[in-house]
């Protein structure tokens, strides 16, 4: 009983180190003390102050040959960042079928309530443009070993460890070595069918609503949306099963989709997102954790991996 | 270190116990393990056919007279399970503004993308309906004593602990003794100013995205959407600070709001929700915490308070 309550402590005093500003140190996890519980800290940093100080070295560009822009007939466009390094033939699929034209004159046709909404082309039975592999392996983890990681500090509810690695939301399994993207508020994936179908990149969904994770390591998450995410999550819920709609003349038509790199300078929209490898991104989180200011009267003390939307902000 | 080994062996197997279908055990916390692992069930039941199997049993009728219907001037309309037991004097306010008709010909004002669709009349400056309290006192928690709680059985971001208390979603904290119901997908709030202003239930916010649950303990929460989510969360996005409409020609007019109780029988809806203290409930837990089926090669052992939407279905 000593000896495990010493444990325990040393365990509990990791946490609050963890919890009020995480270091890189994948390997700590939050929960590895006799019941958890939330640890507010008052006075936390508000996040949009921390947004607004922080330094440009705080910020990467995303990169614009790993950027897609969708646009629709009714106007406006939703701009997705990709994410090569967690699964990169699904991201050179979904690259090679901008470069054809493969979207243009698609449509969003299924949007569920609180889940997804899905675009695209079926894939199945047509040619696909050159370059595009048919089927990918699952891509759906990735070694933790050569990632930068920084450990969120709170439990999850679905994997061993969660936190950002290259200003990604990730969940990781330390023993076992793996990484994987998270199906935060966002996320884009790759539609596909039964296993060992892992899809090909031809149709895509974005999460619209409370975070889906068990679709973690399940499916193919090949980035996320920087931009006009309304523009996918305020459109009307189909009726049919699965939130398909019912008829053609209710998809939202998709005029084109082309990567940021493939568009006149002029046109070019820019991006930058925080880099969770930097203090800032610490600063942030606890922020996000515990919200005070004149509203709050009880911060938190934890905060859900996916109530921490990474920052991005448009470049001029 | 040997007593601190047999007393996580002790504690994994609690979790073991617990994750499978958790009894009614409000104090076992599931992340009172080092480093919380999930623990996949293969061949657990399909969510789907735990609620067509569920027996008569298993659910409880919704009070047609804590039951709240917003009828919009466009079509469509909103039921909202009231919560009474969570927060009475709130809830006897929002149903004195229901038969005094004041939300009758008010308006949605504010969509913010991800977060809330908040509605209602402004009732600082107004006179307010004879039985309504003006500051009634922060009903932001309650005793867990007298509550029956089914534990998750899962690690939680927020609170010591999360379960379900008579079909509500909660967090609790056994060692206070006190139990709160949590802001997930759909649930509804009073919207407030600054402390110690609590609100009146004369303006009501309901959750259109991932789970806000640094909310929780700060708000009242009344209730819940059990149908008609939709004809919140595919409104369109306001475009001022916190998704407030910019001009009044947005607003989506409300036709009126009445409880079900002064309804004529004839028109009142009326539903069931699945009893969280009864057996089926548990196995619907599990069965969100192992997704599988054809599509779900990997099950996530695991599921979020709020990836388990409280059953509801519909009366004939």
């Amino acid at each position: 009983m000593h000896i495990a309550a010493a444990a325990l402590l040393a365990a509990s005093l990791l946490l609050a180190a963890c919890a009020n500003d995480p270091p890189d140190q994948a390997g700590s996890a939050p929960n590895a003390t006799a019941a958890w519980r939330p640890r507010p800290v008052t006075g936390a940093p508000e996040p949009n102050d921390v947004i607004a100080k922080a330094p440009a070295d705080a910020w990467r560009v995303v990169d614009p040959d790993a950027l897609l822009i969708m646009e629709f007939k009714d106007g406006g466009r939703v701009a997705i960042e990709l994410a090569p390094a967690f699964a990169p033939v699904h991201v050179a699929n979904v690259k090679a079928f901008a470069r054809s034209g493969w979207w243009n004159g698609s449509a969003i046709y299924r949007v569920q309530d609180n889940y997804v909404a899905q675009w695209g082309n079926g894939d199945a039975k047509t040619a696909l443009p050159s370059g595009v592999v048919r089927q990918p392996a699952a891509e759906y983890d990735r070694p933790l070993s050569d990632l930068r990681v920084r450990a969120l500090g709170y439990p999850d509810s679905y994997a061993p460890m969660v936190g950002h690695a290259e200003s990604w939301p990730i969940g990781y399994d330390p023993a076992a070595g793996r990484a994987w993207l998270t199906h935060c508020y966002g996320m884009v994936g790759v539609g596909r069918d039964l296993a060992p179908d892992t899809g090909t990149g031809g149709e895509l969904y974005a999460i619209i609503g409370h975070a889906p994770r068990h679709l973690d390591l399940n499916i193919a998450v090949i980035g996320r949306v920087v931009e006009g995410i309304e523009l996918l999550s305020a459109r009307p819920r189909g009726t049919e099963k699965l939130g398909f709609y019912k008829d053609a003349a209710q998809h939202v038509p998709i005029a084109r989709v082309r990567l940021a790199s493939d568009m006149p300078a002029a046109e070019r929209p820019a991006y930058e997102v925080l880099r969770s490898d930097h203090d800032t991104f610490g600063q942030f989180v606890t922020g996000r954790a515990n919200r005070g200011g004149g509203f709050f009267q009880r911060p938190a003390g934890g905060v859900d991996l996916c109530n921490v939307p990474v920052p991005v902000r448009k470049r001029a």
